[in-house]
């Protein structure tokens, strides 16, 4: 059975009702009572043009299981509420789940947000019913206007706090521009030009406009991302104790700007002269919904990309400051040119100076950076699995660390990625060369044989600016994520906590995906409340309306909770370590374990780290040397993780070298929600018969067990990420690792698993070498935030 | 490399290039011939709309290593062959080839159908160069309409003998009409009303139309079609011997249409009533392909389906008849309604009453139906994977034989599948009951004990009627089809030689798929040119220019032949059968196998047919009982099988009843072409920016074997499919087995093997029956044609 919330709906007074159907030819009030449903029916039928044809219609669909719809309003007998829920049921694409429910139409709509108090007050029911989301993913009167029940005016229309398909998406206007920049990152002298690429209706209205800063939208260099790819098979390594008291702060070689002159505006114009006719799939399917509603799109791949001026450094200030600087010209706020030579300037004239930023990932990512600014005319950023901290993403606890799926992956090997100038044959021969001493000093800054956090990464650190965010944002965030991990965004959501701006979060089940296309949660019309709020500056409580936290359940299919706030109880339960248990008594003992693999298991897992994981989840013997399990009693009642496990160890490495992974699981042979979307066979219109993508929901799978969360350090990091501490060979110290957060709910009749080893065959280096860890029972303890 | 194969390029003569160049933009006579490369490489950017930003764009560019095009083109230099073929590799999107081959354009094109002979000609140069295929599967002209060269003007435009993209999509009039069909297959006592779907674009040309008849387009009812599938773990049965000596001819209870009136006509109009605003994913690509070069498109689920009247009955006499009629209308013979009440009656006033159907399997199929009815309007079809004869679709002689990929799929199940009515809750309700009387007799008729070729069967065998086909046809079909076996358009292919009509073969080395978005084949092109030829009456040669038959190469990649013919050499090789082997001379000696498994190997390959295929053609020990495998020494030459082999078998069975399965295996290490093609990461635009598909290709995949082809034979059926046979248990017998017909190169270090069964997991049934069959090796040979 199709479950959906809605948690954009609003609830409205009758006298708003009224007038907002009759806005959009829902109510007249010159049809007689026993007429109404009739009418509205009839007017349902967007694509039916005679009363014959709709008779058709009416005759193929049912009032009752006797009773055709049409036979039914001949009899213009009261609608009860049975038979509004039994036609409502075939309006919105029921049919299928009707028919499985013996045509009992409320059964239909048990988990789905349609209910009525009274079907005699038939406006109500049928406002209601617009409000309410079909079987195939949109709301009703989205699905009406997808079947062109709006004209395209290209006028905005408001039902519902929300701006409805209005705008001709066939007819857009699809120019570029490039903005001069305030960064000069190829030290040429001259500020580097960025393209932007415009997509907007022909509207005589100044626009809101959505901005995704994507370094992909140019194109990917994957031959040369994976001729750069890092040997992740390398030794761990002894790093000389240092003493560093204070965190790191950015140190970042900005260039002068003072001695660079802004280029001699020679003429100005408002009609662009570089136009496209299409974004070949480059295009963000969030701003897509957003175009037939009356929102400009603008995408920028920054500096070092293909037709734009600069070089390619990831995450960097300049990076960064060149985006910035597109939103400043959407605002109204600096010069952009119709080419790279003429140096006519062009002004966003169509802008009501109002911007938003969306995109997941990198994408996320430099929405995050931006909003770290300040700028002027940034209202707002829907960011998905956003990176704050690069360090984080590339290293960890002193350790480097590669986002799940991507050993040797770094900063220099991301920004072969995008440098897409290489595409043009012409401007790669030019730039080639300052190209390879760019990534030189790349890979020489990242360092990859230290691990520690410092002055490089404090450049890219965006948390270090997040009190400068002043606007409210959306982050949205996939708990099962290991490639951007939770704490991305937990430790924005930390660090914006009262700034005085409203951070709402959707965490939901998913890996590294987005969820605008899930059927189970109206997640676009949440965010048409959100937009048309912050960049419409109409009053339609988005603010408070929405959820702060919105959390998909881990135990049950399509379900969705409210929550008001993630990981901040100060309840814990802590458990010791035992031989292979979890204890909520403290047990003495030791463990031991030795990280080294013979070299045909060793080649083996090298080659498929996705199996290496699986296996050790398994407990497979021929690894059980390489690592620790323990695991809890069978848990009586539902438990709750939510936020940092920490795990605190006193332990010791054969070595003076050594690193400690842990992992948390959940065994149990149960339902879990696979952690990847299932296509449902059905396309959802972004507008009318436009850039359609496919329905996508979390369905259940049987598994027998569940991982739960991550961790690494370095034993040289104990102290912090800075810093190298000591470690002599067969001394005990103490360390405490933080897990990745989450917001997990472990049920009755499963175990808490916890796994320690050291080398992490998809995330850390694999040096096989053959340390000899102990672990000492007494003094070590795993604590889960309730 | 890229391979280009392009048989739709026509070579024309000077007068007509200028001609023709002039017509779109490309020829000026004021134009100084110093300047015309500039000129026109300027033109070839239709999104760039000033000196300035064209001038950024050639800069990025190179006209040799050190050159960019600006500077070329500003030293006014003569051109010469290398800078065009360089400058040619980035306008078609070749700019990584030209990197690899050190931006040498020539070297690009070793491949590609692009060759001048003399850069000096400029004008001609460019002719060819507009006609070429870029790197993403359109020809460069076409890639320049897909960003907007030509306005849309909804006026048909020539070039190079195919009709250009010049008609709007994005407003295209979209429209249902009801075509009273000449047959009441519910006998109710009026003639059946089927739904016809049109879309066209805006334009006061009376328009060609391409038609789809497509029983699945009203939607597929997998449950219940699930729920129909027979069990296909059923005996053999013996048969008792009959002696019929002709062939059975149809039988089939057409209605008494003399009795039934048709509709009385109420009103005339030409504007519909019933609109659409998309066909969500129902739409044929080649059909989107000419909807923006002026081709109207109709679609037709027809007799049985959803918004129709009828019953459905699997490739009946009536199911055809209703397709036939939607001809009728679009012809300009035959009324339609607006709905399925009034009796308006509606004409396509905007038809030039010539049409072509299209599709793939069923669609296909029921195009080559209608056209053995010679109905009139009717100039072509292009049927892919088609179905000449559903008696072997669904049996074969004398057996229960499923269609590659479909045990146990019938001519009901089928019928089931494709009886949407089910879809509407009160149409359903109101012909359950009828339904599920006239699924009943389909049941009984096609006879899934009997196996044999009857009166049902012949009334669905097209080829009876083959020689009515009164009109030039193309035919496309996989070599590696088991679905749709290549037998149905080999007969097809036979039946029409000499009827004095052209019949075109693609013959490519896939399963059950279509070419349309091929990139080593021109095939939209080619289509383009031929229904420029059929249906726009111009003299563009498309009938002598096409090959008859276009064969893929099963040997490399990207490659396609032309032929004159298929299968019609005299001359045969012929093994004989020996102990594992197949020899030039005769052997003695007997083979024997039992067709039986234990339980579990015998359930494991009932659940995963795909295994046990693979694992007969590996030989493996478990099925050695079960099956001869013979083979080949080692080939020395290549050798062609071109048409149909015969296994001649002297074989007993060790009961009264029996049937023999062989399989052609193709043996050795080597890279074989893989029948699934694989996408090329980019979209093929069918207009501008509408309905884009994705570029596909044929790659090569390393493997040690391959299946050639395959046959089945029930041992009661060795006179024909329609008598039965005495057969004596542990009485030696001779049968004549054809095997599908092939085109296939085996390659010199290969082994030609033979697999001799009875039970094929995949398509007969499964009886596990402990039959020995014993082969008299002296009395039997393989013979393949050359």
């Amino acid at each position: 059975m199709t479950k959906i919330q809605q948690f954009g709906k609003k609830i409205v007074d009758k006298a708003t009702e009224i007038t907002e159907l009759s806005t959009i030819g829902f109510y007249d009030e010159t049809w007689a009572k026993a007429d109404i449903l009739n009418y509205l029916i009839r007017q349902a039928l967007p694509e039916y043009h005679s009363h014959a044809v709709e008779n058709d219609w009416l005759t193929d669909h049912l009032a009752t299981v006797e009773l055709t719809i049409l036979d039914f309003l001949q009899t213009k007998q009261p609608l009860t509420a049975p038979i509004f829920y039994t036609i409502a049921a075939q309006l919105l694409g029921f049919d299928d789940e009707l028919q499985a429910n013996n045509f009992n139409g409320r059964q239909v709509f048990k988990n789905v947000g349609l209910a009525i108090t009274n079907a005699s007050d038939i406006y109500h029911a049928w406002y209601v019913l617009l409000n309410t989301h079909t079987k195939n993913g949109l709301l009703f009167i989205d699905d009406l206007a997808s079947h062109g029940y709006f004209k395209a005016s290209n006028q905005r229309l408001l039902f519902n706090g929300k701006s409805l398909v209005t705008y001709d998406t066939t007819n857009l206007i699809q120019e570029t521009v490039w903005v001069e920049t305030a960064v000069d990152s190829d030290n040429d002298g001259q500020f580097d030009l960025v393209q932007v690429d415009i997509q907007r209706p022909k509207s005589l209205e100044k626009l809101p406009v959505l901005f995704t800063a994507s370094p992909y939208y140019q194109g990917m260099m994957l031959k040369e991302n994976d001729a750069k790819i890092h040997d992740v098979n390398q030794p761990l390594r002894y790093k000389t104790p240092t003493q560093v008291t204070d965190k790191p702060t950015a140190r970042h070689d900005m260039q002068h700007m003072e001695a660079i002159s802004p280029r001699v505006i020679t003429g100005e114009t408002t009609t662009a002269t570089k136009t496209f006719t299409d974004l070949a799939g480059r295009a963000w399917d969030l701003n897509n919904y957003f175009l037939s509603r009356g929102f400009a799109v603008a995408y920028a791949a920054g500096v070092g990309t293909r037709h734009s001026d600069g070089m390619q450094d990831t995450g960097s200030p300049e990076q960064v400051e060149s985006m910035k600087n597109v939103v400043e010209w959407l605002a109204g706020n600096r010069v952009a040119f119709t080419d790279r030579t003429s140096q006519i300037a062009m002004t966003a004239d169509w802008s009501n100076h109002k911007i938003a930023m969306t995109g997941r990932s990198y994408l996320g990512t430099l929405a995050t950076a931006v909003a770290t600014t300040g700028v002027e005319g940034l209202k707002t950023i829907i960011s998905e699995a956003a990176i704050s901290d690069w360090y984080q993403y590339y290293r960890d606890n002193g350790l480097v660390i590669a986002p799940g799926g991507f050993p040797g992956e770094d900063m220099d090997v991301l920004a072969e990625l995008v440098y897409s100038r290489m595409q043009d044959p012409a401007d790669w021969v030019r730039t080639q060369s300052t190209w390879q001493v760019y990534q030189k000093k790349t890979m020489r800054l990242q360092d990859r044989q230290n691990g520690n956090y410092d002055g490089y990464w404090a450049a890219r650190n965006y948390l270090n600016q997040a009190k400068d965010i002043k606007v409210d944002i959306i982050s949205v965030h996939g708990l099962n994520d290991w490639n951007v991990k939770p704490r991305q965004v937990y430790r924005l959501w930390q660090a914006l906590q009262g700034n005085g701006h409203h951070h709402k979060l959707i965490l939901h089940q998913g890996q590294h995906i987005n969820i605008n296309n899930n059927r189970s949660l109206d997640f676009a019309d949440q965010i048409n409340l959100w937009l048309s709020d912050k960049l419409l500056d109409l009053d339609v409580n988005a603010t408070t309306m929405l959820p702060t936290v919105t959390w998909q359940d881990n135990t049950q299919a399509q379900t969705w909770h409210k929550l008001n706030d993630w990981g901040v109880s100060a309840n814990k339960t802590t458990y010791y370590l035992a031989t292979n248990q979890l204890t909520l008594a403290p047990a003495s003992g030791e463990g031991v374990f030795t990280d080294y693999l013979p070299e045909v298991l060793f080649k083996k897992y090298t080659t498929n780290f996705n199996h290496w994981r699986d296996q050790t989840i398994k407990q497979v013997p021929e690894l059980a040397q390489t690592q620790q399990h323990f695991s809890s009693e069978i848990i009586t009642k539902s438990q709750v993780i939510n936020g940092e496990s920490v795990l605190h160890l006193r332990v010791k490495s054969s070595q003076n070298i050594g690193l400690i992974s842990a992992m948390l699981i959940d065994y149990g042979e149960d339902d879990y929600i696979k952690p990847q979307t299932t296509e449902q066979n059905v396309m959802i219109d972004r507008g009318v018969n436009f850039a359609k993508v496919p329905l996508q929901e979390f369905e259940l799978q049987k598994a027998s067990s569940k991982m739960i969360t991550i961790g690494h350090i370095n034993l040289q990091n104990r102290t912090n990420a800075w810093q190298n501490d000591a470690l002599v060979a067969n001394e005990y110290v103490a360390i405490t690792l933080k897990l990745q957060p989450t917001l997990y709910q472990l049920r009755p009749g499963h175990q808490l698993g916890l796994i320690i080893y050291a080398t992490d065959f998809e995330m850390t280096v694999r040096g096989n070498q053959a340390i000899t860890y102990t672990i000492d029972y007494e003094n070590s303890q795993l604590t889960l935030p309730q």
